[in-house]
């Protein structure tokens, strides 16, 4: 590479920070050396297979790892509260009392869950890049993103015939800078083993999310299983009782969800304008419907606890970057690093293509802002929101693309995307109309508010009904609830769908002709220059820095390198570690600080000084609740459940004197299952050291 | 004034918005040459002495006019809200049912009501200057609160020596840059005439709200009494039925409340991070939680209409406020009209003292935000919403200030301001504990949210309960709800507030000194320096604009011209004028589409082509809601109620191709009153033409 002052200048700028612990790097492309450096440590290729297959992905959001060779798995208990709420009934709660599975028999199946484990990775970018051709004609994303499905169906159909069943994926990397091509092996059959109460897992309720220090027993076992018994896994993470100490490197290895770190300036103008400034005020005035919901008895609470966790985490979350946004100079700094790189791109004849990129993005954002909203309520689910309002709009779109050949077809509906849509669509979930009602008229309220009540669309929604009354009626007489009714409607295809004459398909099926015509408005007036305009940009960083930086997450496997750490704050030091004592002195009695029934009786009787949650320097966020925490030696040393409040800010960019990931120690885990809930067959399943 | 080329350029930039029908001028400065120019119009002393005397302020955040000499006062059913509510019982809704008084005698009070007349204006500039002296010095903010103060109290002693009761006000003008004594009659018996049924006055509701095309018939007949007899006001104003012509020349006196028109591109930036940015999602979480209640039955819905209703109204303003601060270069260009500014204040060496004001102003914002939130749920009363939480913090504010000499005490507890805080204190309101116990659970748990629940000002509200478990106590054990126990603490002052042991009032008193804490640093950290370096600012902009430009709103008399004027929007024209018959096109049945029965009876015998809501280019905010519209001779042709949905960011500017004003036209008021309401007496009071 050539390198002139000035771009060495550059590379301090824009890739400054990677000197810290900073970065979710895919596999393949370790900072070996920053690692070595940094640490000390140099990581072998044996460490790195073992953990790459020891790491699960939960295709509900999260991560977990393998605890033993018959496929037992630890994760977060936040992760499986969907599966917690399926299991559930009014007279079994066990999202509240916990779940402890006596012998394998009573393992219980998480219905809509599904499990993969990353078994290769292939770059296909020069295969993709033929494929697209002149990334300026107007179907060069239609293009991409057929290729894109056909090396898919290729690699699955190859594993089919070898014998060797497999999930394929496409991945995409650096905006478009990377395409590679991911194998996974995929299980379809969860089941729960073990979870504690809600109480001690989720101690401190949204008060305490994000806070550091913190004491959370957030944890669960599920077991994958493969025809009808455990599945066998060689590779599993033993545990490290112990932990590690302060200072200690340790690795986080998981799926975080989504970044923005690699967008301009105006790509985060928009975000804060819209996309968070919308969604938030939407969001906090559905938070106020839940908890008034809730507070009309125990029964609406129980089944409102689901989707209010859900939302009380993301705006949490949300809340936190629109500060970051807001907070003054940051955008101007990121602008300032742009304009380096800018100055960079102008200097260098061979990138001219780039150049243009960052006026194509204002052009395209500034057509988006037009039809934003209009994107959000109909294509994006705003309109119809709940189980049923999105089984509704899933199985029109599916009838309509199923009808086309596997590459024409969106992303989300090729055949190798159809076997987890389809499992999750007919898991047998309950469905509270009380609660139904509320979720959709709030959605019709709000379509109203947005599109404005004399909007075409608006006004085939509501038909001259009122937004409550319409969703009230919907939810009485749809059959969308029954999951033999769904399948039916699934296998019929658009035939059984407009046979159904069922109230809320129809609604979704009156709805999808402008549903498709703004996303094909959005695919081309947006998503496609845009993604033109960041495949220059990432070449003109790779020429200007190298591979030296990662890709934006995208839920897909990475690892994060870091130590035991706390951090410094308001003239503060906050330790890394908290203890069992420190939970019992926080507990109030009142929630969201009341302990389970059983936790209270044993205080005298467990030891107070055992180590409970820590907090490590790990660059991770949300995708990655349930990584395992490995040492040197790949032993697991913790389980990532949660980072601090400045972690949140981690969307945007990783801040090495704040940032710190939040993780369940080892030894909390093994005292409750020993002492508190007398779990041995699985104590003995575990490998400790 | 000097001039240069370079300063008329800063003129032109700064100031150069004023050559639309921009400003909310105060009566002793009217641009009477752009009037000239622009309409071709020239007020006379005559015309502007009867229009102020005919123009009321109503103390609960409105503007009426007088339509009769016997005291009948013309203003918005929006505006007696508050009245209604107070005079509801839940067997008597006549917030949904409407009134009319048959009968002088049967005109009903409205107790927190209290109504002025600006009788006369004062420049008090030099005797502030003179006593505060040294803006640089700490206590300069003190000394100019307590020449404030004197200089009302001498006033209204002055009235009342010559048998004139009056109110005095010490007004502040362009952030301090003026200070005037404002002397009103004032007058504490204001009754209730007559209202339509809300679902007209209110037609389309929180949606139709800030929307043109409109059909609302937000008007509300109330009259002046003075010693139990409706009072002598022989300067009125006559209707003019027909209305004004399209295009033609129109006035709006009124009240204004607030504009941040000449902040500076810092302190608006402060306002979109913290003012509004958490307003807002605080307020969206709360109307959430006050529209499932309002699901709960029509009585929960009956006594929640009033707060929801401001609520809502405010949410949308501020949302579009938010919107306006977060568009892709508004705040940059009020960055470019600043450096202009700067450029002139840095090359004119007699303004040197005005050159640091930028940077002082920034300090003071850097300094606010440490301690924002606290300020905000400890001092503005965020953290103890609802009437009795609002009761308990005026009445232990109020027995702290009265042990100090007027001078010293707070602006809001001065002799001067007592009568009105009295009189809405202890007016008998309803009070509905189960609404109460939503707000105060509602602000003890967002207090918990925002300082964090393990700050000891959180601890020391909750005690150890939670925040619902706790309001819903207060409430219970709480005697605030009963005027006469409110009247009896108001008198009995510190001794018998503490005696009382009541437990919301012990809480109040529980939080005053962290309360009283927050704000001596607000005062001394933020306001004291912000406002010396707002003065200094005034002078600078004086000098080199002269005083061109009208101060920022501030909920005192001012004059605004314009035309009645549609605009246009998308490619389409937007007509100034809606009729009777487009209400009727636009009534679905369905609420806030529903017309009231006596309305849906009569649509065939009522004149559908009769003028309803029009549009106009006034520059009018908040406040002047009940404000009338005026013609070249004084007549009135239109009541303002809102504006259009550009209107909103009016608060940081106008923008004369998009801002409009809405109002109730006089043949629609006239229509009602004859053809639907019966009301012969009150058609017969006033003077048409």
């Amino acid at each position: 590479m050539r390198k002139s002052p000035f771009l060495v200048l550059v590379l301090l700028l824009v890739a400054g920070s990677t000197l810290a612990d900073e970065g979710m790097w895919t596999f393949d492309n370790l900072p070996a050396q920053l690692v070595r450096e940094r640490h000390g440590v140099e990581l072998s290729a044996g460490w790195l297979a073992r953990v790459r297959r020891a790491t699960v992905r939960l295709e509900g959001g999260c991560t977990a790892s393998i605890a033993s060779s018959s496929g037992l798995l630890l994760t977060n208990h936040h992760c499986v509260r969907q599966c917690l709420r399926e299991l559930s009934t009014p007279g079994r709660d066990i999202s509240a009392a916990g779940f402890l599975a006596g012998k394998l028999g009573a393992e219980e199946r998480c219905a809509s869950e599904q499990a993969s484990v990353l078994e290769g990775m292939e770059e296909i970018t020069a295969a993709v890049r033929a494929a697209v051709g002149d990334d300026a004609d107007p179907r060069a994303n239609e293009r991409r993103k057929a290729v894109l499905t056909r090396l898919e169906h290729a690699c699955e159909q190859a594993g089919q015939q070898r014998g060797e069943p497999r999930a394929c994926e496409a991945v995409t990397l650096y905006g478009g800078g990377q395409y590679f091509l991911y194998r996974y092996r995929r299980y379809d059959d969860v089941r729960l083993v073990f979870v504690p109460e809600g109480e001690v897992a989720f101690f401190g309720g949204d008060v305490d999310n994000f806070q550091f220090p913190r004491w959370s027993l957030d944890f669960a076992l599920l077991r994958l299983y493969v025809d009808g018994r455990p599945a066998h896994t060689p590779d599993f993470l033993r545990w490290r009782a112990a932990g590690a100490a302060d200072g200690e490197p340790v690795f986080v290895a998981g799926h975080p969800g989504s970044t923005q770190r690699l967008q301009t300036a105006a790509q985060l103008g928009f975000e804060r304008e819209l996309i968070l400034g919308h969604w938030l005020l939407r969001a906090a005035e559905l938070r106020g419907r839940y908890l008034q919901f809730a507070a009309g008895g125990s029964e609406q609470a129980r089944v409102v606890e689901v989707p209010l966790f859900a939302l009380e985490n993301a705006f949490k979350v949300r809340r936190q970057q629109m500060a970051a946004l807001l907070a003054p100079g940051f955008l101007a700094a990121r602008e300032r690093e742009e304009q380096a790189l800018r100055a960079a791109v102008a200097a260098d004849g061979s990138l001219r293509a780039a150049a243009g990129a960052w006026d194509e993005i204002d052009a395209a954002l500034d057509r988006y802002r037009g039809f934003y909203d209009r994107h959000v309520f109909l294509e994006q689910g705003a309109a119809l929101q709940g189980e049923l309002g999105t089984a509704a709009r899933l199985l029109v779109r599916l009838a309509g693309e199923r009808g086309k050949p596997n590459e024409q077809r969106q992303r989300s509906f090729t055949e190798a995307a159809l076997p987890l849509l389809r499992q999750q669509l007919l898991a047998p979930g309950p469905v509270h109309p009380e609660l139904e009602a509320l979720r959709l008229g709030f959605s019709l309220e709000k379509l109203v508010e947005y599109l404005g009540v004399d909007d075409p669309v608006a006004r085939l929604a509501l038909g001259g009904e009122s937004p409550q009354a319409l969703a009230g009626r919907l939810v009485r007489e749809t059959r969308l609830a029954d999951p033999a009714f769904r399948a039916q409607i699934w296998d019929g295809g658009q035939p059984a769908l407009e046979r159904s004459s069922d109230p809320l398909l129809m609604l979704a099926l009156r709805l999808e002709p402008a549903a498709l015509a703004v996303r094909r408005r959005y695919e081309d007036e947006v998503e496609a220059p845009i993604r033109a305009a960041e495949e220059g940009l990432a070449r003109a960083r790779f020429a200007v820095l190298g591979t030296s930086t990662y890709p934006d997450a995208s839920f897909t496997l990475r690892l994060s390198y870091g130590a035991v750490q706390g951090w410094r704050e308001d003239g503060r030091d906050i330790a890394p570690f908290t203890r069992l004592d420190g939970l019992y002195a926080r507990a109030t009695g009142q929630p969201p600080f009341r302990l389970p029934a059983r936790w209270q009786q044993l205080q005298s009787r467990l030891d107070g000084s055992t180590r409970f949650n820590f907090s490590t320097s790990n660059d991770i966020v949300g995708g990655n609740s349930g990584s395992p925490v490995i040492d040197t030696r790949g032993r697991l040393v913790g389980l990532a459940f949660d980072g601090n409040l400045h972690s949140i800010a981690g969307d945007y960019g990783y801040d090495a004197r704040l940032n710190r990931a939040v993780s369940v120690h080892p030894a909390a885990m093994l005292l409750a299952l020993r002492d508190v809930y007398g779990a041995g067959r699985l104590l003995h399943e575990l490998t400790l050291e």
